[in-house]
């Protein structure tokens, strides 16, 4: 797969004070977005949800390879001085090529959350929930093995969490009792952690608390990825010390339906979002 | 919006040998071809799923007219003598279109849902359940109100029925309490008649049936557009009455996920698909 760069001849990389580009299939990401604007304010952030095809979840990953390249196209055009892949599935499948193509660091969800997982986790029984795609890439795993070998992990993919978020019913009787029917395995080999491994997940956070015993730890990526953004920009001096940090929003349709769900995952009015077309990465 | 027909100098208009078209977004189209399947067994049946860029339910008008013109072109490119739309969604925003452009006969799942309704309703108090996409471009309204004016409809999303049916939940616990948010100002403005006004839909017909009361019919698009298409080839002499009935399957992700939740859908092994890209459509 190529990325044609010809668009984008002089990348932010080694500016500071060029933005942050972060993407995602659809709003999930907005929850990334919040903590980085949480933790680093003074940052310009761009924001590209590729509504026109979401959900990246359910589908292959040789096609959200694909959606991944052309949407950080779309990023380094804008000349970032980062990419952060705020998106689960896209992070699983896409992250190396992305990392071998773009002029500009790239930071996952994945090492994030495993990383957070691995530190709070005492019993090293750890589990992740997430999309399809995200389960069945065996990412997580991966991640949290390279980080300890001796880890034990049980995977589950959610399915319902992302409409459920999307309906506004996260915190539902439905979203418990699909809550119920998904964390019932990995209860039952007795987890002490677990991954939010999808970024519409965090909605879902006072559910699936009531449904957890105590000793059950929540590691949330978005979080840890904002963490992880932060201490990468520090140690390379990229930080922004100037801006009081702009935010712009693309999508890939029409904005409407991003607008008005996006506003609840922010918890901010999305005020201006422009619509995109993506270039077409060669595959 | 223009569809590229070069590719396509001799469509099968005309020769009732030919195959029917039938494309959705996904799986959600095969309970069309099942009836289609049913009811004439001898036809040749092409399908297409474009599953690289499901759901259409949750994306704008403009998006999916542009998805429909590439899904039909393709199938208008193998010689079809006929396109069913076998989406709501589709069908709701982008037949008028398709129906301007194309070289065959374009048959949708919304008129033939309307008529059916229109036929069963006593009362005239009609509600309608759909995606998002389908509830927004009040086509069903519209539909109704073409074939009856007086006809009084209650229209409401359930952007939760279809992950539920993909889920192979359709008949949990969690699907009848979803039904009971959605259908409760339905109930309340005294259906007696209720369309599934998305082609996954009927795979929750024994939930909806336990929660509605026994005067509220259940109209089935997927049937009623069977019959019209078996009415449109009757009348044209277009039946196929020396094949078999062979039936061909195509998708634009990967096939796995088409075929293992495709299965559930047809009844049936989905055992030969092949994947294919569309040609973009200038919009």
């Amino acid at each position: 797969m190529q990325i044609d760069f010809s668009d984008c001849s002089v990348p932010g990389c080694g500016d500071p004070d060029a933005a942050i580009g972060v993407f995602d299939s659809g709003v999930g990401g907005l929850t990334v977005l919040q903590e980085l604007r949480r933790l680093l304010p003074q940052e310009n952030l761009i924001y590209l949800g590729d509504t026109a095809r979401v959900p990246y979840g359910t589908k292959s990953a040789e096609t959200v390879q694909k959606y991944a390249c052309e949407a950080a196209a779309f990023l380094v055009g804008k000349r970032v001085k980062m990419v952060v892949v705020a998106c689960n599935t896209a992070s699983s499948v896409a992250l190396d090529l992305l990392r071998e193509q773009l002029p500009v660091p790239v930071i996952g969800v994945i090492e994030p959350g495993a990383s957070g997982a691995i530190r709070v986790s005492r019993s090293g029984i750890v589990g992740v929930i997430g999309t399809e795609g995200t389960v069945a890439s065996d990412a997580y795993p991966q991640a949290l093995r390279a980080l300890n070998p001796e880890v034990q992990v049980y995977s589950a993919p959610c399915p319902l969490f992302v409409p459920l978020a999307e309906e506004g019913w996260a915190q539902h009787q439905i979203a418990a009792l699909a809550a119920q029917e998904y964390l019932a395995p990995l209860l039952a080999a007795s987890i002490d952690t677990l991954v939010l491994g999808c970024t519409h997940y965090p909605l879902l956070k006072p559910t699936l608390k009531q449904l957890l015993p105590t000793k059950v730890e929540l590691v949330d990526s978005a979080w840890e990825t904002a963490q992880m953004v932060w201490q990468i920009l520090q140690a390379g001096g990229m930080l922004n010390r100037t801006s009081s940090g702009e935010w712009q929003f693309f999508v890939t349709d029409v904005p409407r339906r991003f607008v008005r769900v996006g506003g609840a995952f922010l918890g901010a009015d999305l005020a201006a979002v422009e619509r995109v077309r993506l270039a077409s990465a060669s595959v």
